[in-house]
């Protein structure tokens, strides 16, 4: 089709190649961590050559995050629902979807692990994950705020500790479920503990 | 000294070789982690020969496991002081002592990532550390619903996600500090979560 501009295709096929790019680094970080992941097997995974990784991320590192990142904070996770337990029970159900598949249940305890040994790596997870998710949360309480649900000049350090931590202790330190019914009964506790603050 | 019984000397230095042999494996999981922790390592660290260990534990599994649930698990931690706050921010304090120490800061978290590919380790581990810590907060539970501060028949799994969830969160996944004003008060959020229960 003469009408075809070839760069939309090129850049179309740009686009798919980073697409299976990113997916074989979270296949391979899920099988073998951090440590054992290498950029070779991840072109080879991905069916794309070395350079095509290192034209778009300098090292591991940057490949990494780029991937863990792009999976791991999604802005329209959280749903403005109007009430605070709604939004709480949103974002609830997001980290549950988040920490149930196979990137919450093998990758993040891994990376995190991994961060200690290299302060690199924690530096770079705060800035690609930790903050922007935290900055997501952090909407939620504001607008909580806003709402006269919870009170101005709260502890929001705390809050945002209240908010994932007995959702992250279930799901990912003890390595068990949470049913539908389970984070209900959730969002009615974090709220109750956030009204203290 | 002719009235010196030689087994009780012998066995307070069998002791000290297995406190000293415990010392080391801690030290070895802090600096290099699960995977990288030999039995030679432990051995040389804690200067006593391979044998000195392989008689006292079959495998490396076995010998990580006794050294950091001794060292986790200590059922004095958690005071009964005749209300759950008072209580709660006992378990509290017990378990920022656990998660600040090298322990909680760099070796819990590496073995819950190496448990994710190694089930043997993660079902020792439950058996270990889980599940005997989870009992010690339980008790605090249980002594609330004898005084009539909590539900009889709440949710006592939710509850036990609830009472460790925002520590949890704050000192192992993000590294931060949680100061005594900041206990005091994840108390009183605590408590408020669980009188939902």
């Amino acid at each position: 089709m003469p009408n075809r501009r070839p760069p939309a295709g090129a850049a179309i096929q740009r686009e798919s190649v980073t697409t299976a790019i990113r997916d074989a680094v979270l296949i391979e970080l899920a099988e073998h961590g951090y440590g054992r992941t290498s950029v070779e097997a991840v072109a080879r995974r991905a069916g794309v050559g070395k350079a095509a990784i290192y034209r778009r991320w300098p090292a591991k590192l940057d490949l990494v995050m780029a991937a863990v990142s792009d999976a791991a904070v999604r802005p329209g996770d959280i749903a403005d629902t109007g009430t605070l337990r709604g939004d709480v029970l949103s974002f609830l159900r997001a980290g549950r979807a988040l920490l149930g598949h196979s990137l919450g249940r093998r990758i993040v305890p891994d990376l995190l692990a991994e961060a200690i040994r290299t302060p690199a790596l924690a530096e770079l997870m705060d800035r690609s994950i930790g903050s922007p998710r935290r900055e997501l949360a952090a909407s939620l309480i504001e607008r909580a705020i806003d709402r006269g649900e919870l009170r101005a000049g709260l502890d929001l350090e705390l809050a945002l500790d209240i908010v994932p931590g007995a959702l992250y202790w279930r799901l990912s330190v003890r390595r068990a479920e949470a049913p539908d019914a389970d984070l209900e009964r959730m969002a009615d506790a974090v709220v109750a503990a956030l009204h203290t603050l």
